[in-house]
């Protein structure tokens, strides 16, 4: 018998744009797919259902491997691909893998010679890295700043260094409420002609993009408390 | 009068795939569009006229910024833009201004407080990384290693030791012919134990993800010449 395959499958960013940031091969994907893997049980059944509104969601199983839920990878994922049935790896938001636990899923799936059909979304990271005016021939993603605050500031004057000496632009995120805070830290932490990039809301109707060096910045009042956001330096 | 847009615009990695990887929004943003700021005019039509048929070629205005152009930043960019005209910026493959050098078009356009709207198409870069089962919470992109065959071999050992060191998985990439040479050095100067993965034809029906570690793909004869290929260490 043939294995099935591991879908990874991308998630909107944003509620109501699903037509505009998702290609037809994702419903396609969920047609062929009956078991799914997801961060969270509520969210991850309310996309599947959003995107193939004819699917049957009381015979499609569903496992969690968020935060506070661990999958039996032998159990739930090995027997079922084995026995040739299709898995869907979902994110909660974006592409699944990137800033994400997933990719120990597809390590996994890599040791039993599974085929994994990464499918076509939309990257917050990417999206902002495109429309930041920043160099991307040469980017590093490096995920959360450290929360203890002298960490966080040696942090960032780390990869300022990096983005000053070898070009590379330096992305990085933060949990929402905290925003405010990080344009804070980051004005006071760096050099005055580092450009600094805040794109927030990407793929929303409220999206906003904005590069501009740190003393440009000084001069303006943002509030982007509780906005998702992507930072980037050059 | 309200300023244009840019949009960036996303293409297809390869032939007949439109469909399984570009969103609607991007049809829709060459419709409302007139000007194209592309790599190469005579692909940079195809790849309109694929995606809108009805579109006008002739009354449609194309500027080249590929290696061998030059595009008047004021006079045949901004002064469309100003006068409420849309621009849209093309790659030849895959994400405008990832791994080409559409981000100074775009930097440019940040000078001028012109709105910047990335739309969502397919990364060859991204699909890769999700499909390798590698490290999504911290990745580089470095673009194309140096020629210099010693200088190649460094700086694979660099990459090699930052990914040992601080878990980024390491993204590059080779013009396709010189793949195959490449894998031979990869497996020549990297230990045993790394993990290396070789992601050829993203999004076509011949895609091959495949991670290993070194010691694994030395067992195997691969040949990936003239393929577009992503590589990946972790």
């Amino acid at each position: 018998m043939d294995k099935g395959k591991l879908y990874l499958i991308p998630t909107i960013l944003g509620e109501g744009t699903q037509n505009a940031v998702l290609p037809s091969t994702i419903l396609e994907a969920i047609k062929e797919t009956n078991i799914f893997i997801v961060e969270n049980l509520r969210t991850g059944r309310r996309h599947i259902k959003k995107i193939d509104k004819e699917k049957n969601i009381d015979t499609t199983t569903f496992y969690a491997y968020g935060k506070y839920d661990t999958i039996n990878l032998e159990q739930d994922f090995l027997k079922h691909i084995l026995s040739g049935q299709n898995i869907g790896l979902l994110s909660e938001a974006g592409l699944p893998c990137i800033a994400d636990p997933g990719s120990e899923i597809v390590a996994y799936a890599h040791n039993f010679q599974i085929d994994v059909i990464p499918l076509v979304g939309p990257s917050s990271i990417l999206l902002a890295l495109m429309g930041s005016g920043l160099n991307g021939q040469n980017f590093a993603f490096t995920g959360y700043l450290p929360i203890d605050k002298l960490e966080r500031k040696k942090n960032i004057r780390k990869l300022e260094d990096i983005s000053k000496k070898t070009g590379q632009t330096q992305i990085f995120m933060e949990t929402p409420y905290r925003n405010n805070q990080l344009i804070e830290t980051l004005l006071k932490t760096c050099s005055n002609s580092t450009k600094l990039c805040i794109a927030t809301d990407i793929t929303l109707p409220t999206e906003n993009i904005k590069t501009k060096t740190v003393v440009e910045w000084k001069q303006t009042k943002t509030n982007i408390n509780k906005k998702p956001t992507i930072f980037l330096i050059g």
